[in-house]
Order: structure tokens, then sequence, then C-alpha cells
């Protein structure tokens, strides 16, 4: 399994979100509270928007807790919209191209969780992505084809039914091979303006997410907070576990559902998975 | 490009093979002499047979030139037969995952050269693959991929047969596509007794190959020299470039050819390209 | 912290004693039971004597439990004698050359445990090693300098002799600094032929050490066993924590002892740290 | 040998001094024209100032020429003032803490040379290092030693005395153990306002060493370049080699000489290596 956050808000130094609080995502690296194994060492990644549209993206395979270069950025990129992603293999090999957050164009894209015995339908999945697309995968991880069938679906145009579609073709896939419960897991994908988070899982029991309250309410509740001051009111954590145990602060993403947040606002909605509308390769 | 070398004799130190000689491997991963590249930096790997039958592979994405446990691994391991190859990556990633020699239960398999234009044809490629192997494939080199093409064509049964069908195979989805030259390179092949090396081009201008002439011979030629007591009568180097200028040691592979050494004896066949036998799967 | 286990006998698969047991070593990287810290995943180390007189040396950053070069080596390599250790860093770097086992010439030397605010003794630590000696300090971890300091002070001839000096200058400097409890671990040292172990702290409550019963004994205890008849009667894995929990195979090392095993019989003394006997370099 | 260049002036996105020109920095890492060694694959280094005084390190042990996530640090990250190194290790190891350029506080240091005979005069060496300064050493490279021996002088005060008081501590202490022309080489220091460079050697006969012409004269010997007019008046290169063929861009800086540029003016001066004024500790 892995952990992973999002912000998004006024330009906050990496480090803030990475090693603060009293459960930091760094310490989750070493020991995750909630997450389904305690250690998240086989790799991370931070991808952030910046300088260019496009945005950065550094991988590393080394653990996230003792990575010196990731200190370093950390303590030097400041952005208003970043990912970051800590991992636990279950299978493929530790190595860059299968560290999320994954990229295309502007998109990124990250997930703690897994596709049911990927192995199985790892080729009818690729097999659905669109050719055009299909020389820019890189790795072999899960979670890069879902973002690849997702594009395919078409993330770029409306994320929350491209996911829905990539999921439903994953189950469908899944249930035509016997694999049990195909999908697990929350996702995190983002233009580099609205970030959208996915909590679904065909077991109906998923892995755990969390966001932030609004600043303003935050505000109110802890007038007396210096560090609250620095924040936008715009200001959001979304994570796959709380950083810390202040009151207020955390609030469940319910079972089986996505949310929005950006410029054209902020919304809760129940996830579905749906039968792709595109055509889909059937191999012969 | 890249640089490699194939032994099969008496047990030797891979350091013997690795380091040994006036323009050694390890020397050609910093200025090789008649690679299309001089430097060939970007990882290298080591599969050698021993305890098991199933041989042991050591991948690194250093280079060969200044990696410490290469060093101490070619001093302390002695084998009957080993490949070692180091890396001048085009195009894909600097990972493990993409470092020869690639393994399949007791094959080894390595090359020096190129599937031109490998992005436009991959997919079909990679489809052709027996589905039962395909998730095998663990990263996204060329060569990883003929790999697995020869092994659905029969490598395990008639290893030249197979590698003739998959060059064949690549030549034709190239040429499809409107690929010049789909194929350039030298390939070796071994299940731990023989091993098969092949030169060949589309272009009939292809990587350069060597072999050495056999022991028994070298001993008349140069009954002064101590070293050669120590190898066995049947003990052969094929390399993709001599380890030095000693006259008449070094002898090249004939342009368009394969050859065999092992304990069926030796021989060089001209190399011909042929269509797949087995049906191939055709996307739709 | 650290764990690390060290085996002579017939010579024995690597993976046998690394990945094997209900509590395997390689586990062990991922959740020690006894250790300080549960994660031991800052680099890892085997030594192995093999072809020659020095042992060879494997050091690694990654995380044990997903080296995939690890599991091949230790799958192919086997040995009489071998060292392998996990390392979980405090304040030094994890690189290569701060990875247990050390070497110097035949001799290898591991350590569970630190010296004590390091940073304010090092320097007078590393001015009273054997300036004959100083170069060859790779790293800038505690356990090597206390490794040339056993040098200096003649663990060549008398290892356990040496160790008590090393350890007793460690805590004579300390005390001279201020420092409280200067020194705290398990220590394994080996020429090849015989290991001596060491387990000491200056508070008088050391990490665990764990040597097995004597293999006649255990044949008797478990006469159903196959895997005992593969082990030579002098076998023994002297370790930080028991792989297991098999009832009769596991024995602690008594608190401030000393232990050797080898061809010389098998004895555990009394360790006294010692004031060294060869006159050190004192700064001015 | 190594490669470096230096940059200050209007904020430059890191990739325009990397890759850019027809020899680039990135380039000379595969085949460097001037250099000692024509491949520097033996890791990196990056040196910025951006959100703080401190400024951040970027340190890796691939090659430049791959390493993806230099790609896109290089193309996210912009600042007034940075280093980079590529190396080419001559004896020590290939790992982050031997990379340059080496920090304190918020001076940066690297290096294009050597310490000749590095073994035999390290100890004295860095024994002579200010004691509250030695457990900041992190790594075995003789530019970190000469780091601390001119910061032991007085780098932060008088940047230029202190590193000409650096090598003639060098030269002396070579020069007492029969060493042949002790130091070689070119280096950069800076505090983040100024960059002072060196050009010297023991022998006269010292590394490359070229800055650019200033950018109002170029302005008017380019009228038409386009890219001129991104940068500030006050904007310069200094690198090791020139980074490409343009007349009247580049200018050798004389041997046996330092300089300074920043808001203090800029000036070239001779280099003449002097005796510490500071007392030096000596071995017993």
């Amino acid at each position: 399994m892995c952990r992973w956050l999002a912000y998004s808000g006024s330009p906050l130094l990496l480090e803030e979100a990475l090693y603060g609080g009293a459960n930091s995502l760094i310490d989750q690296s070493l020991h995750s509270r909630l997450g389904a194994e305690p250690t998240n060492g086989d790799g991370f990644g931070v991808g952030w928007y910046g300088e260019r549209p496009t945005p950065g993206v550094y991988h590393s395979i080394e653990p996230a807790w003792n990575d010196r270069n990731l200190r370093e950025l950390a303590g030097h990129i400041s952005s208003p919209l970043f990912f970051t992603h800590i991992r636990a293999a279950i299978g493929s090999a530790v190595q860059q191209t299968n560290c999320h957050p994954f990229r295309h164009d502007r998109w990124l894209f990250m997930h703690n969780g897994y596709i049911n015995e990927f192995g199985t339908i790892k080729r009818d999945l690729v097999l659905a992505v669109d050719p055009s697309l299909y020389p820019e995968i890189q790795g072999q991880a899960d979670t890069e084809v879902l973002f690849f069938l997702a594009l395919t679906f078409g993330l770029e145009d409306d994320p929350a039914a491209a996911v829905e579609q990539a999921i439903g073709f994953v189950e469908e896939v899944g249930s035509r091979h016997g694999v049990p419960n195909p999908f697990q897991g929350t996702i995190a994908t983002t233009d580099g303006e609205s970030i959208w988070a996915f909590r679904y899982s065909s077991e109906r029991n998923s892995r755990s997410l969390f966001y932030t309250t609004d600043v303003p309410t935050l505000r109110k509740l802890y007038p007396e907070r210096e560090d609250l001051k620095g924040f936008s009111d715009n200001a959001r954590l979304i994570v796959s576990e709380p950083l810390g145990d202040v009151a207020g602060v955390w609030n469940e993403v319910p079972e089986s559902s996505w949310g929005v947040v950006g410029p054209g606002g902020e919304e809760i909605r129940p996830f579905r998975p749906k039968t792709p509308t595109t055509s889909v390769p059937v191999t012969t």
C-alpha cells in the first residue's frame, strides 16, 4: 500500500506539508497508522506546479525518510499545487518509472491501493489503452495503466467520468477473468488548477481518505494559531491519512465518493463505476 | 549502443574476462573502440550459471567502471558459462529492469543494437507475445520484447529458428508501419550449456561480433603463454569487440550469420529472417 | 539500530540463512521484534569467504527487503562463513561506504549499536587510528572508526583484547568529553576461520545477542527434521535476534560477554573494556 | 577530473545553463573537449539560491546525461545564482557525500582538479581543520577537506585570502611529505551574492577556466540575438570549459589568478598561495 498527500492553496514550501505535523507524511513512510502496511519505504514521488504549465516530477527509489535530496528540494521549492506519494510496492519493481505521481502533459495522477491480480488482467487492460498513448507507458505499475485507461476514456475532458469508466472497465475485465474485487483504493488527479480525489473499492471497504476543513472555519476554531494565518482561504490538503490529531481539522471522504476542489468550487459526489462509452479493442 | 561478452569453458573467475585484456569490457564502458558510442555508462548486467540450473543475474544502473559491487562479485564468483553486458541507453530509462541479460527460466538473452522506431511498433510486437508469457515482461527495453517474441516462437526448442522468426516478425511489422531497417545488432542467448550468437541487421551493415580461436590452436601459436594453460580446450569468448590486439586470437563472425558453441559442437551458418510459423494475434 | 547474522559451518547457500525462518533477517528488515527500531531499511551488506582468502563484500543502500540483486546473489552464492547486516541509520548518510560489514585484508567487522554522541568524540577517536591505516577509512560510520581502532590495538593478533581496548578507549575519550554511556552494542568480527562475537554496553544493558545450539544436540532434539541433516556438526549461527521460535535452538549470550567459535574450539568469557596498551596520539 | 559552471545574474531556469549551447555542460558529461578525461560520469551536483539564504543542494551518483530528476529540476527551478558540477572520480567513492558543490551555511564550494597523493597527506590536512568544523565533514573527497581548510582559514571573512592559505597549506604539507605538485585545479565559491573563482596549480599549468564577456558588450556584438535580451546586464557564467564557440563570448582566466563577480564589482588578481596565519595543530 501507499500513502499520499495533495495540496492546493497559496504557495507553500513543500517541507511544511511533507515534514510538518505530529504524523507527517515522512513519518508515515516509517510507521503509518492507518495504512495496510506500516512501512512505505519503496520509493516516493513529488509532482509540483511552478515555472511552467507542465508540472515538475521528482521520483526516487530510496525510502523517503532518508532521502537527503527530498529534504533539500522540499526546503527550497514552494508551489500552489503539489502531489506527494510514498510507496509500499506489492509486486512491481522499485524503480523510478513505477513511482507516483504519473504525468501526462499538464496532468498528474496517483493512487493508494491496487488492481487485484494485476498480472492476470494486465494484458487486456494495456490493450485497451489508446494506441497513440501506449508508447508513453514507462513502467509496469498497475496505477500507470489505470492512468492511461482514464486518459483513454477522457480524463482531460471530464475527470470524474473518465475515472468511473476506467474503474468500471477494470471491474468488467476482472470479472471476465474471475478476479474477485478487482479495484481497491484512493486516487488523486489534477490539471494544475483543480484536484479530483476518489475513494472506492469493489468490495466497498476502501482505503481511508481525508480532507482538511476550510481555512476560514479553522481560523474561527483556533483564533490563536499563527500557522493558519499563512494559508489562503482556499487552501486544502487531501491525504490518505491525517497528519495530526487536531480536532476539527480532518474530515473523512465517505465510502464510494469523489470530490473536487478548485477554482470552479468544491463538491463531493457518489462514485459509480461505469462501462466505457469508448469502444475498446478486444483480444482475438 | 552496448557492448557484451559471453564465456563458456572451464570455470573462470568473472574478473578475468571483465577486467582483463588491453581493451577490457570495463575499459570499453568508458571508451569503446568499435561501438557506435564510445561511452557505455547506462548500467550493466551479469548472468552466470553456478549453484543451480537457473542462472543468477546481477543488474546495476551505475556505470560499470565505478561499480564497487561488480568488482567484488567479479573477484569472487567463478562460472563455466556467463554473460556480461554494458549498456548505452537509447530512449528507454536507465533502470535495472532494462538491463541485459534478460532471463526466463534457464535462458539468458542479450543484445547490442536496437529495434528502429521502437515506439512506433512496440504495441504490435508486445501484442504478439504469448499471453502466458506477457506478465513476465518487467521493463520497457526493445531487447526484452525481442526476447519474449523469440520465446513465443520457440526459443527453448530451436533457438536459431526462433530468433530468425522474431527478427523476421520485427521486419514485417516494421515494414507495415513504414519503419526503415527495423532491426540492427548482435544477440547472444544460452540455456546454460550452449551459446547461440547472431549478427544481423536489416541494412546488412551489422554491429561487430568476434569469437576467440580455439584454445589448442592458441596454445600452439603462443606456447610460452601461461594464461592459456588455465583454459580448457573448449573455452570460448564471444564479444562485440575484441578485448585486446593479440594476433590470431579474434575472429570476426561474418555479416548475416549465426553460430553456436557447446557440447553438441560448433558451427557458423547464414542468418535468414523468417515469417513466424506460429499464428500471431493481430490488433483489430 | 541494526540487525546482523554470522554463519560458519559447512558451505550454505546465503538465502537459507537470509530468507529462511519464521523471523528471517529479511523479515527483520521490515519489522524487527527485538530491535530498538522496527525498521532496518537504510542499506545492508554481505561479506562472504569463497574463492580467495580475502572475503567478498556486497553493500547496497536499498532496503534489503526489496533488493533484487541481494535475492539473486543469496540464491547463487554458498559459503562456509559469511556475515550479513541490515542497517537502521542514526545520523550518518545512507551510502555504501557506511554499510557493514567493514573489511580490512582478511577481516570483517560489523556492529549493532552506536558510539554515543559520536560527533563530539569522533575527532579524538580518528586521531588515535594508526596513521598507516587512516587512509583506508572510507565512510563516516561510528562502527568503521571502531574497527580501525581495534585494528590499531591489535585485532589481527588478539581480537578479544583489541576490541576490549577499542571500547575501553571509546569510554575513556567519552568520559573525558562528558558523554554518558559511550558505547552500546553487539559486534562480530572474523578472519575467515573463527568468529568472535561481543555483547557489551557502558550502561550494562546491551542489545540482544544469540547463538544456535550445537548441531548434534539439535539433531537429538529433533530427529525428524530433515534440514538439520544438511548442516555440519560445527555449524553455528550468531544473530542479534532469533530467526524463529523453535524451542532449544537459540541461546542468549550473557550481558558483558564475548565468545568465539572456530577451529580452535568455542568459549564464552566475560568482556572487560581495557585501557589501550599502545600509546595513542593526543591532540594538542 | 570534473567540469563545472557557475552563474549569477537575473533569475535563470537552470536548464538554460545546463542543457543549452553547442557544448553544454550535460554534453560535457559524455564527451568533454578540454577536460583531462572525456567522460565525467561519476555523479554530479547542483547548488542554488532561492527561497532561503541557505542554498539548496541536489547531489546524485548517476551520470548527469541520463538523470531524469536533474532534467525535471533544471526545467522547474530558476535562480539568480547557482553552481553545477559533474564529476569524474579519481579514487574516492561515487557517493552523494563526495559530490560537489559542498555547502556550509550560506556558502558553496566546488573544484575541478585534485590534491596530489591525497591519501598520503589527508590525515595532516584533516587534523588542521578547526575541531568545531570537523564533525561536519561528510565524505572523503579531497575537495571537501580543502573547503573545510578554507573555512578554518577565514573563508567567510576573506575568501581569496582563505583559499590562498588553504592551498598554501596543502603545498606546505605536500612538500613536507615529498609530494610533487600538491595542488591542481580551478575552484569556485560563493556566499549567495558574489562568486569567487580561482585558477592555480603547483606546477603552473592549470586546468582551464573561462568567463563570459559582459552582457552589454555582447548585445552590441550580436544585436540580432534574442537570447541576450533575457539576461540582465550583470549576468555572468564562469565555466571550466566554454559551452559553445560563439566568437567574443568566452574569455580565459589567466594562469595563477583569481577573480570575483558580485554587487561589489568585478576584478581579476594574481593568485599567490600563502602560509596560514592561523596556528594549525601538528601531529605528534
